[in-house]
């Protein structure tokens, strides 16, 4: 996996890459990375790479030639461009995943009010990291590489992704460690207990209870087993009753 | 305004204090901003923040110790405390408006596996940036804080973030700047003709029109003049007429 970034500061993406597992990951060589500095590449007079918006107003447009220069210099057939906007698809673990495992990411960060829409024709993928306005693409993009790298092979322990929130379509179980009373709050004495079975089967009831409690909307896309499914219909009967 | 946050990477905040908007409002001292390293606080004697889970499985687990002790060194009754988790509300402009008239934010940070439940119990609000799992909190965090600091007086022009997506509940208009013909594509006519009162209204309808093919449900919410509607009605028919 490669990925490339075209964007105006390249240096905001050090610390991804100088940081604990993606850090890790880098010295391993488990993926390439590069962000080009579009800049670069215009060929305006001025070093300059946006202008004002035709028709007026606030703010300052990308232009088309330094980006698309820079873009066409590193695209290849194997190159999936990913455009960051607020009108594009809103990125998750799914789409995380399926992007995992492409050859080479290329995204592509703009920066002040916006860029000029003809961008986007070269674009394969136009995506959003929610419904929020950033003074630029950087730290989305940040964002998205991080969650993509960490599911790349040896990145993390194989075990610890496939209990992820999300990633079986269910928010996380609790989890505690030492000292088993804090501040006079007690650990859950099933943990305690060394019974795997017990504890395997907690952890799943309070994962579909953290789901059932706060993020409802995931149970609707599941395909959850018949257990389960009398398990979340008990939760709704004692949400009923205290209503 | 100022910022705490809690992270055991203090230098991944550098670039967004160091680039670009953000830096120009910090020489501006429109916000205060600390970083502060939660494993400075332990009392663990080799320096840990974290340890294995009780009940057992992969990963370590943040400790209750270090991080609520550096919390409650840095809180005030005036503090907003905020921890990222994939349970929370999800991140949105909103928020972002609410949480930028607050005195004091404190954002917590994970990393690693996840932290001791009983952390929750000292935080007044869990958030989500997205229904995806990221190695740390930190990437997530330096996202709010572009939003919540964009949107702070005196950082952008006030015109500029009128504009903004998301802000009146609509996507942004297309944008186009020099030359008028980019690789056989053209600027559309209205923007060149000077004629403001057309240029306005055009804008305003690729506003309803990118809405209403990208991301329809914001529409539901909104509480639309009747000129709009009518213009939504006629987008609507010309699908059905396309299906």
């Amino acid at each position: 996996m490669k990925i490339s970034v075209l964007s105006l500061f390249p240096e905001y993406f050090d610390p991804l890459l100088n940081t604990s597992i993606i850090k890790r990951a880098k010295e391993k060589n488990l993926f390439e990375f590069e962000v080009i500095d579009f800049r670069m590449f215009t060929k305006e007079k001025h070093g300059h790479v946006d202008d004002t918006p035709y028709g007026g107003g606030a703010g300052m447009v990308l232009m088309c030639q330094p980006l698309l220069d820079a873009l066409a210099s590193i695209k290849t057939e194997n190159s999936t461009v990913i455009l960051l906007t607020p009108q594009g698809k809103t990125f998750n673990q799914k789409i995380a995943m399926d992007l995992s495992l492409k050859e080479h990411l290329i995204f592509i960060c703009g920066h002040y009010e916006g860029f000029d829409e003809r961008i986007r024709e070269y674009v394969d993928i136009q995506m959003s990291l929610g419904d929020f306005v950033l003074t630029g693409g950087e730290s989305a993009c940040m964002v998205m590489c991080d969650c993509i790298l960490r599911l790349l092979p040896g990145v993390i322990k194989q075990d610890s992704s496939q209990d992820d929130s999300f990633s079986n379509g269910l928010l996380e179980y609790p989890q505690y460690t030492r000292p088993e009373i804090y501040d006079g709050k007690k650990v859950p004495d099933v943990l305690l207990s060394g019974h795997h079975a017990n504890i395997k089967k907690w952890r799943h009831q309070k994962s579909l209870e953290n789901t059932f409690y706060h993020r409802p909307d995931l149970l609707e896309t599941l395909d959850l087993s018949k257990e389960d499914k009398i398990y979340l219909d008990r939760l709704k009967k004692n949400c009923d009753l205290k209503d």
